[in-house]
């Protein structure tokens, strides 16, 4: 259509070629293109692929016969352009549509992770640093603290979406645009950009546009940051729901699936470890991605077909994996009070209060004493003489804990009482 | 069989689950299997799937109609046997075919590039380091150290076929083999094999077994090591045969498909490109594997998916590409004489019999000479009055470069004449 | 000193705690810290060793001794703090220089890029995709591409840049801020952001800053950006500088070291290869980074000594290559002017020409023509009777092929003269 | 001294520059290679800088002055070698006592492992499978499972241990032996075999040697298999030493150093978290190690420096890892034998006798039927009339089920009796 514009193309072949090239997006040539997806020559063979189809289907369209009789593939399909920068621009182009169901994924997840900490912003549970027990917190700070990464993930997508309709196309066959005719890339820009109704435009420099596609990578790291962000997620509800009788158990996870062929009763958290799977599979994806990077040579990255094959399969998976994590396992995620309170009550990270309130080596005397009689931090700072049972059962409280503001009041009023 | 043998399971029931097994094996059962690759839990949803598929055949077999009636997924068909130790030993198993594929490719290819290194052992040409011009050689011996690496890399895929048959069956769900009746493992080992003709046997220790897949990334790293050489190779082709007016042109490489959509008679290297773009996706799937081996944890790895999905991949894309590039590319390789004569001639590097003659100050002082008035080594020996015009055709020989012994020789012969 | 200004700290002991500080700043203590990049725990070792030194020293300051007296490394020192808002926050500031480094190496290599393309800009050569020879372009357009890649990636080191300054300072252990008093937060943020004249605030959720440090997963996927990047180019310059005699030949590098220890004369392209290395360890650090980052668990992550020891690494590696990349080898490029005209006379690619002016079937027989009699494309055109040698001369023109504007039309011109 | 046998080196130059080496190695020199690890050109420049200060030191040897006057670096230090086959034989060579480190400490790590297989043997725990409760088996299953594989991965490296002596060595500049008198190589390898009492000899095929890093490739990743073995293992241990109240605490890892700089009493598994932290780099500088092989080009890999540093920095760190984990984490173990018995007795996975005795579906009963009521599966087996709480007693036995063909006696005599 833009050939025809500038009067480079005769308006009738045009239309054939469009009408043909809508058919084909319809699907009605889907099994004319039987070509491996792993192939050299920088998909020039696919390239000529559709330029064929299209041609065959625009001269039926014209004469009732497929050949070249009216629409040569390559002098009128093909026309303006080459293989070298329709490629890379359709492979920008598609990326966005995936980057779309990503970020609503995200935010879909996170909604469901904000919703779940205002759940559980009451239940109070041991934090846990290189997995020993820690300072107390909530499970709802927890939460929300996934809600807050979603979301930053999802504004890291939003981010890369401008860069999905920056194209090559124009440049032809090494980014000098010869064989464009004059007033192609206007025209080609404004088709392209009302088609999408999306701001479509050329690389600054094409030939920076031809030799490099960074921005490829750029979209495989953020998917690997997606992908590597949702197994932490996931390994971390798949630990804190082990059990169920002797795991850490202060959540519980949606069945999916039976857990073993052999054990009554047991169910495996299924759904977050085929996202940590997917995890493994993205992380080598990108490191495929970035090899056909930093193998790129002179004036034109050849390397499509990795691009292609490996950020595109991530992109799925992770579109993917978003909504079923979030269907099948985050939003049906109940907490266990019972467990929760009990490991918070007996934990020795309390003695952060005493240290605290009297000094480091006073929470130090504490937290031995109570490992070693095997009492509680409460009982430990009253058999030591610290703090009457009523106080430490004012002071020593996990939810105070959970509150420095309100944590450093009662320390001061403590202090002043004495 | 196995389970009937020792009196475990009624003959007839294991009759009608063998029989069963052999149909799914013929793909009777092919659209009964709806699981996607990517599943947690350790495939154990696909081991049921399995487990049920079979019961429900062998119950029909039985009894005229699928269900539970007389054979029980679990009870029966899951006899003595849990997902942990089936699905890494089919895994096991199921890898030796394709080693098997991959070495017959190797050594198919290691014998296209013999007959090569015999076919162009006279044509002498640039050795080439760091991409400048280096000593000569012919390119027969280039061609014979491609034959090498393939005969060695062949040589690894055959270590690592024992490791295949070396199986965790018997250790049911944690290594213990809680479940099996006596006689179990026994009976189990002989029966698979007899069936597969090769000496299949247990891990040396079940619980090292289910805790490591450390095979799976042996076998991986051998893989990548194919798929990366073979990747080498075929960029040293590619650059080979750049051109064709304004590379190396040294040899040529068959055309397979047209070039460009825009530039007439170019024709691309696509067969090595395939090659080097399988070698980005099979590293990424090697780090893949690696991190799921990472992963690992307490009593079983679970991350079957992430090793099936891309190790089998990976076996599959380095299997067919050797057929592949054998076939399309390596075996209708021919050279360019003219060219590698031609280039050896001008080549500077020739100084070296200066410097091996004369002592490397002299070699220097021809190599400068050659470069700054733009002449042969030839001619800048005899400029500088080394040898006379007849001596230095017969000393400064490229081909007598290619060959320490004979060159040694009339190092030896001229010195004496002098 | 914003313990001080609240009132939480003793402002002799802050004085001297910041004196300390300071002069463990100029090193005066450097020897004390002896710890081994490697360790666990996340870096509560090297916090405390820090707690120490400086409580020592402010001990000495107000005491004339070193010891606990005055100063305690945990009450005092450490008030407010935990080695897990601490140290990641020291890492997240640490970067910030390190960017800085980056962003003018990148700068000042566009720079040299950007002459050299204009140095070059008429230089027309044979472009090469696919390693063959295909369309001419202006070694000036190649540089251009190179100069515009270095100012993309300087500008995605600058997005980085406000990350640097977000931190999780006042969240103690776990993010919940148990152990600060009131007003520590601002305090804090109030003198730091003074100090480095620096916007310096806060996680906007500090639990989400605890558990994720995907920041620096996203700093390490630019650097191995512009790592990779930057071996790309230095690729382009090695083969483009390939010979003396029989490789690409376009430009010169400067030589920089001796190229052999038996190859009189020859020359090595030591700087881009050196960059290519490093690009190698730049990768590989950045999966182990990325690896960190996967195996967070729960409340904090606690890989420290991975994203230090890589993230630095590759930091340092990509600030100083460009220096030597810049200094040592872009700036003294040269081209070699009579190759790259005699290279593009007799380019097959020139028949894209024929294919623009009289349809593609026509370049294809124009291309097979020169190739098969070993003619030039304006030989060739002659041959076949398409133009005159005038026309030829005039048309047959690589540089105006580098222009599409006067291309198209000089073809409008050539038909509308028929 | 291999050039002095065959009479190519006079015999007073060739004991100078054996002399001059000696003292190199004694560390006489170690001020004058002021090089970079990061250097391009294949370590020509570092080939040079041995030649040039062995040179030096043999003339002062010889003539009381440093200088060219008698001995020459390239004429004679380097006399009949040349870089390419200098460095990649030193570095093969250097691989072996890093080997022979690895090899002590991966067996003084299993038989630490096997003492406390045996040392816990009669501990009946909870396994895991995919972090859930399963199957009993015994901690001392556990460990024998670490000491098998240790053992293993020993193996790995002895079978490397022979490619470390396979040298390039008499292939000179490009695999030719260019330069190298007649008898060089027989010398060479009869005198460097004598000197390191081993078996060193000369690759099968030269040019593929110098092609061809593929041996480097494969001590990476065997190392890298090491290293997250080591990982996994560490990471099972900091999992079941987690608490010390609200996580698996099975056993307990020796304290080595304070674990909060605000949480008293802490005690963090920082051994371990150092090895997995080691492991991310070792994946890491695996990847970099795999790219320099797969980058290799034409007659030469020239990307020593990846090779290197990378490798090197992965075979030291491991080496050392091993004998820090052996010594401050795993010899110290001690198990916690009532935490053990606890959560075994409570497990529901003690309804696989039930399945084992009366059928899967009677195992699933009694499974639901003790989540469903919070008892043990002793009691839900009574409650639910299968057995007697005497049977129940003596069937339904943790120690048992670690043991399958007791448990088969047992189920057989407790059917039998019915």
């Amino acid at each position: 259509m833009a050939n025809a514009d500038i009067g480079a193309l005769d308006a009738n072949v045009a239309q054939a070629v469009a009408q043909a090239a809508d058919r084909a997006l319809e699907g009605a040539f889907d099994t004319e293109f039987p070509l491996d997806i792993w192939q050299g020559g920088g998909y020039t063979i696919l390239n000529m692929n559709v330029n064929e189809v299209l041609g065959n289907a625009a001269n039926e369209i014209l004469t009732g016969r497929k050949g070249q009789e009216r629409v040569h593939p390559n002098t009128h399909v093909n026309m303006g352009q080459s293989t070298n920068d329709t490629i890379p621009s359709a492979t920008h182009l598609a990326i966005a549509p995936e980057l779309d169901r990503i970020v609503d994924g995200l935010d879909a997840l996170a909604a469901v992770f904000a919703a779940k900490a205002e759940e559980f912003k009451n239940i109070v549970k041991v934090g846990r640093t290189c997995w020993q027990d820690a300072l107390p917190l909530t499970l709802g700070q927890e939460f929300s603290g996934y809600a807050a990464l979603m979301r930053r993930l999802a504004g890291k997508c939003r981010a890369l979406r401008p860069g999905c309709f920056e194209l090559v196309m124009g440049g032809s066959a090494v980014g000098t645009g010869l064989g464009t005719s004059p007033g192609y890339m206007d025209a080609f820009y404004r088709h392209i950009s009302e088609m999408l109704g999306e701001d479509v435009r050329p690389a600054e420099n094409l030939f920076d546009g031809f030799q490099n596609a960074d921005f490829l990578v750029s979209v495989s790291g953020v998917v690997r940051e997606i992908a590597t962000s949702l197994s932490k997620v996931a390994k971390d509800l798949r630990l804190m729901s082990s059990g169920p009788r002797s795991g850490f158990m202060e959540i519980q996870l949606p069945a999916c699936a039976p857990g073993s062929s052999i054990m009554p009763g047991k169910i495996n958290p299924t759904v977050p470890e085929m996202v940590v799977q997917i995890a493994h599979q993205v992380v080598g994806n990108d490191v495929a991605v970035t090899l056909a990077y930093e193998e790129g040579e002179l004036d034109l990255n050849v390397w499509d077909a990795t691009f292609y094959k490996c950020l595109f399969e991530n992109l799925g998976l992770v579109a993917e994996e978003l909504v079923i994590f979030r269907r099948d396992c985050a939003e049906g995620i109940t907490a266990n009070r019972g467990r929760c309170a009990h490991e918070i009550e007996t934990s020795i990270a309390l003695s952060t209060v005493v240290a605290a309130t009297f000094g480091y080596p006073a929470g130090v005397e504490v937290a031995h004493y109570a490992e070693e009689h095997g009492v509680t931090v409460k009982e430990a700072v009253h058999a030591l003489g610290l703090m009457t049972p009523e106080e430490a059962e004012h002071m020593i409280d996990p939810a105070l804990m959970t509150n420095p503001a309100r944590m450093a009041e009662a320390i001061r009023a403590f202090r002043n009482a004495r």
